[in-house]
């Protein structure tokens, strides 16, 4: 059992987490979790999603082949929101575009 | 103007908002920012969030001193996320506890 619960009901069921390469510090993707996505990534070690269009459990790269796998992991302060570090991999494309990461749009 | 249009009505008014240290990668905090936080932090270049517990606008340090100064902005491809890469202080004291990000508890 973990020390840190995270506060799904004050979230309405579903936190922010951010996935993090732990090596480079990049930032690859932000998706929410529900108890059971959070619950399922800590066993597995690999990252599940709830996707929030399909009404579902999703485990990231599981059609895509870009699985995310966990090195550690972070509640914040108020246990509302997540931090996924995981293992560095060159190859990884978080994106579902296709890019490294999903955050490729620079605000001008 | 900006070429990228967060789509705020598609997640309720409040879109998740990452706080990065554009120098060393850390992540800081997680916050939501609405239209009007979104747009304040574009024209300030420092980061406002809206406080859902407080129900209102609220610029990040303004009364604790720890100012999040903006280097710069990306959404993700969805148009629903935000990453704020910030002015690297190593001084800085992200979260409301005094500690310098507010992803500190490690989960087992």
């Amino acid at each position: 059992m973990n020390e840190v619960e995270i506060d799904f009901e004050k979230m309405g069921g579903l936190v922010p987490a951010v996935v993090q390469d732990s090596e480079t510090g990049e930032i690859l993707m932000l998706g929410f979790q529900n108890a059971e996505a959070f619950e399922k990534t800590i066993s597995e070690k690999e990252v599940y999603f709830w996707s929030r269009s399909r009404e579902k459990l999703w485990k990231k790269g599981e059609t895509s082949g870009n699985i995310l796998r966990v090195v550690e992991i972070f509640a914040d302060c108020d246990d509302d929101s997540i931090l996924l570090r995981i293992e560095h991999d060159p190859n990884l494309n978080a994106c579902h575009t296709g890019a490294r990461s999903c955050f490729f749009k620079k605000i001008s």
